[in-house]
């Protein structure tokens, strides 16, 4: 069982595979930006096209290893936010078996509010802090 | 319009885009192998699974830019073999935009009958000339 | 035998392989982005840095794959530029073996002088012409 | 300063920068990958060719991301062993700038002991403890 509410589906690619015939470590750490920005797609933070609006930077993350993913295996990616700070969110990533349900990886995200063309961190904004909690449905 | 019978979505990774912020170049050569996998398994020719049993190997292709992919844009990737030569078979690919059928860019790839094991080409099997006519409707 | 006056040593990662266990066939492309971008900063016609002012755009390229390339293979790319028409200009490149001198693959690629930033192809500016005809010693 | 005895030059590739015109996250992934085989290989612990036999998998890894990485930065990744378990072992990873030093990102990996033809995990070999403790001068 998880908890989350949103799910990105990942089609692994053939070029994903390393010389172990699994998809190589690095890639999951794509599997799982892909995921995150589409759920911040989904919630509306971000509209997918203005690279400089995108509004948070990568500070730290992290990946366990559970059970290796292979071509053609169907995976979907759990995103959701499990800690609003006062510039920083962590997110927690599920990457699993849409078949089985079997957690592959689980991860670990940390993002800072941040503006590109001025290169400094803020706050989170108010508005996103309303719109994640109103979809997380934490208070 | 377009003469492709085949066609394999593709989603454009984050990932894949470059510094231009758009699709790289490269990525495009990835889209166009995930597409022709996908053809061969569809055909039965192969599992999906056996790495050592593909039963061909890459030797020449190109690629045509036509216009730029954007992330976000919804994207998919045409197939179909062209021409059948005694050990080898080309084909014919083409990256399309899904919405407006744009042509995104046009590819050609040769193959070669090959089995891994040996480290030898060989004669296209009749079996894959059978499937392959029959698919495309050849004769 | 070669006739190339520029190689760039491209280091194999383990991660540009594939369940094949040697490197995938877009990442050759990779490779021949990272040499003919070394080119072009070493005829310094880029600075490296400016990612809306490099000039060219890639219209079409191809590749011919002569033999796999190994992890922990010793790797150079040749790039040269063979014909300057009035917008485009024509590179062969080729993957070679530092150690042997093997070719692994033979790449051609086709840019056109173009301006990002109007997205607006444009003549070879005469600055262009007069460095690549001097670099190659051609007239 | 740094307590690193390995480091592995890593070249920035084109391919690697993302739409934010930096080393993409999961790529850092990628240089910490290519480091620590390298480490392995110093120290005699694989011949980089026999992909079966490389005697560790990834089960947990890292990293907290410093800097951004740009086109053209001379980086390279240090690698030491930190902590020998029983079946695990610990690496400390640091991405620095060869040229001034500064960290841009620091990583930490867990390994395991594993064979990859029987599948399973097994205590790493005394061998392997012993190269690690003479490589890394601890008892």
């Amino acid at each position: 069982m998880h908890d989350f509410r949103f799910f990105h589906p990942v089609e692994v690619r053939y070029a994903d595979l390393d010389a172990q015939r699994h998809v190589n470590n690095a890639c999951y750490f794509t599997y799982m930006e892909q995921a995150r920005l589409k759920y911040i797609q989904q919630l509306g933070l971000w509209d997918g096209a203005n690279f400089d609006g995108i509004g948070v930077i990568l500070v730290d993350q992290s990946c366990t290893y559970k059970a290796p993913i292979a071509y053609g295996q169907h995976i979907h990616v759990g995103v959701r936010v499990t800690n609003l700070g006062n510039k920083s969110l962590e997110l927690a990533v599920s990457i699993r078996d849409r078949d089985t349900d079997q957690e592959m990886a689980a991860g670990r995200t940390v993002l800072v509010a941040y503006d590109y063309l001025s290169e400094k961190s803020h706050p989170i904004p108010d508005h996103w802090r309303e719109v994640i909690r109103a979809y997380e449905g934490t208070e």
